[in-house]
């Protein structure tokens, strides 16, 4: 009888009407979310909080459909995408009532995550971009290194002409940034210019700094794309028989060939 | 007869000095409506009147030549870039009298696009602009998805601090966006920061997200149009004798010539 | 004899040293424009004045030679790069004194770019960018289209809100500029939507508009400039032997082999 | 027994063990260098002050460690990154004491560099930073040039409206690094405008230059890199057999083909 029920629910997860009933209710869950952010009639309060409860519910039955309709505990918890709604549906469980409102509004925000996670496209494009992310891991390194030794430096010379954005060491890389996003960085720098009027060498450096590693950082993102397309490429071309000749074939076919006349030549 | 003046037509539309007369009309009513905007005398108000009518009798002249020189109603309208051209000429007759002269004079300014209609090289340039739309598709709603999950989280940390910036969750997109476009950014977040000294995080962490789902989209739409220059460049060798041998054709050679030499060996 | 001083005047022209002197020259030349932004000491001025009559002498002094070795009228005015040097000289003999100091000190600044046509490497790198003008020439129209199209519209509604801005068609192109940079757009924005609440469309779109058709352009210069190289490697390798064989090539081999082995068959 | 030792340090300086504690090393110095830059209590003072002293030994230690574990001077001295160390270690051996204090903390702050060069993959990263130099080189000086000419017309226009801007060449420059950035450019621009009204000109001709040079520079630095990667691809397939085969070796192949055709029918 389970399996029969595992069937149906199978059915059901797959059937194109029920994903897009659930992407209806994510949409709706997300109308909701931003609902609340306005100044609503009480009674329309009352209505968002039947709502929400609903949803909580909708979202907790449809889980648990998965769940069976998926091979056991393992198979189900194999998939990170499969991970990710069970901690965000789990997630806006928690009650939205009394002194924790807050944390479960908040909770019930990444509700909308879940439109990646039943939107294939989506769900590939985020995995593309998290295969992205260790390929700029160490230029993000270097880059770091380069905000600490400027912030350091700027902290220990500007700190007295503006505490509020060169105070320490951690305040001083928040304007450093700053500057890196051309964000009124004349106005930091002119100020710091009036005490060390040489002080727009070390704004320049920066600049150029970051925005060279940044060019080169952007050139190596496409260049590694694109050498993976090309080795997917490659990849797809399994059949060795559809790759172009080399010249070592042909190399083989002249011994042949050879081989060849100098048996008729022996025949003559 | 009616094919005579058919034939006189297509000659007409087809012409050089005619596609040119129309395009230096096209101009003209670009000059009229930008003329509009400056306070001008009564008599120039006037002069720009009887331009506007006779520039409005001249395009819909001219459509009637196109329809004419096609071939029927289908053929006319199956060209997008005829359908385009029909509703501006069409809109551009609404009167501009009386209350309405401000759309009248909105739906005139779009006659300047007629010029895209009529440059062939404009035509094609908009042509792959809007092939590469529905790539950026997803991306832009994954996008969406950001902006508004870090709006509704905006919005209920931040509306008491500067309900103007974040009132609600449109407001605060509206926030974010220029966030995004680093447009004043600092002064936002130093705002919050006399609140939520911590709310830097929520600021950084959204640049990161933008700026490397952005790079990214940049890297994916060049990747996208290089392989389907590539792809275009593969079906212009439509002959296959111009692709490159491959391996599986010299193992075919080389079988055949095994063969003639077992053929030789039998002969001895 | 003036053939012999034809051969001296290339010899001089050709030679490093010589090469090397004008650069120098020019290099003081541009300094002695800089240092005229300078409030100088009477005396300094002086000199300055001296030295830009030498440099002015010695600049024409070149040409001449430059002229003398080369192959006549014709030939010199051939190169493009000739008559950029012409024109910059002959400019700078302008007097620099009484009311006409301003433009003479203006021709004297052009000759800093006597440094490109000096330089064999910046002479290649701008004769490249020039190369890349045309390409762009409809892509700048359309987005002129656009920008004109924005301007008419936005100085229709918002010139009573602030006629600094929005005041007539040609202000309103030069302050979407300013939007499409970014530059405090959120403030023009501001200002719009206290009468138009929507407005923040008309600025969204138009955002998006020039982003979108700028990143295209980008993408497409980049592709027109990678398909250049690619037709140019190819053009090099002139030699038809060294391409990669093609299908049709082995079809042919096949031929002869299967004629072969006809032969051999009938020799039985 | 000085071999022995040498043998000893070789192994150590190769363990990952050591390696690592380098590294933990060198982050903790990063972390003293920042924690300076906050009011300390006087004991924490001391203790960064003895901690300091510590890494400063411990530096030191490892360097001769790995200058013995070198075969010699010389062979110590033909890494750059060695010298790179030596500089940075030497460097930090500066006291901290008296008037001298802030040099010496400056000095200190580099050791955060040496990260760079103990980490493998950074070493890589910057080392393809520093090839990429070069090629940018003769853009630097194009744009300088266009820079300076610039700079040099805005300081003869504008110094009256606005010496802090304006006053000579080389703040000029700066200004215009200002505009180039988009920072507040257009405070800039309207001032000026209000006594040469068609001075945006002046600025909308420079922002196109820069761009469209800067556009230039990262389409050709992003095809530089790339036909290098090719260069090193083919340079990979060492082994010639590999290449695709020729047209011209299938010429070859087809003569010796009609010679054995022709032989055969000598036989006949």
């Amino acid at each position: 009888m389970l399996s029969q029920l595992q069937q149906l629910f199978q059915r059901i997860d797959k059937s194109k009407i029920f994903q897009s009933f659930v992407i209806a209710v994510i949409v709706i869950s997300a109308l909701t979310v931003g609902a609340h952010t306005y100044s609503l009639h009480p009674t329309a309060e009352l209505a968002l909080q039947w709502m929400d409860m609903g949803i909580t519910v909708f979202f907790l039955v449809e889980l648990i459909i998965r769940y069976i309709a998926s091979k056991g505990f393992k198979d189900f918890f194999a998939k990170g995408w499969n991970i990710f709604d069970f901690i965000i549906v789990v997630g806006s469980l928690y009650p939205a009532a009394g002194s924790t409102v807050f944390i479960a509004r908040l909770l019930r925000i990444f509700r909308v995550l879940r439109l990646v996670s039943m939107i294939p496209e989506l769900r590939l494009l985020v995995n593309s971009l998290l295969k992205a992310i260790p390929q700029m891991g160490y230029i993000a390194l270097l880059m770091f290194v380069i905000f600490y030794i400027y912030a350091a430096i700027g902290s220990m010379l500007f700190s007295e002409i503006n505490p509020f954005l060169w105070g320490d060491v951690s305040i001083s890389m928040l304007t450093l940034f700053r500057v890196a996003t051309f964000e009124d960085w004349t106005d930091v720098m002119y100020e710091t210019m009036e005490v060390y009027s040489l002080s727009w060498i070390y704004y320049l450096t920066f600049i150029f700094l970051t925005a060279f590693i940044f060019l080169n950082m952007m050139v190596g993102a496409i260049l590694e794309v694109m050498s993976e397309e090309h080795r997917n490429a490659r990849k797809e071309q399994t059949n060795d028989s559809d790759l172009p000749a080399t010249q070592g074939q042909i190399a083989e076919l002249q011994q042949q060939l050879s081989e060849l006349t100098k048996l008729l030549k022996k025949q003559q």
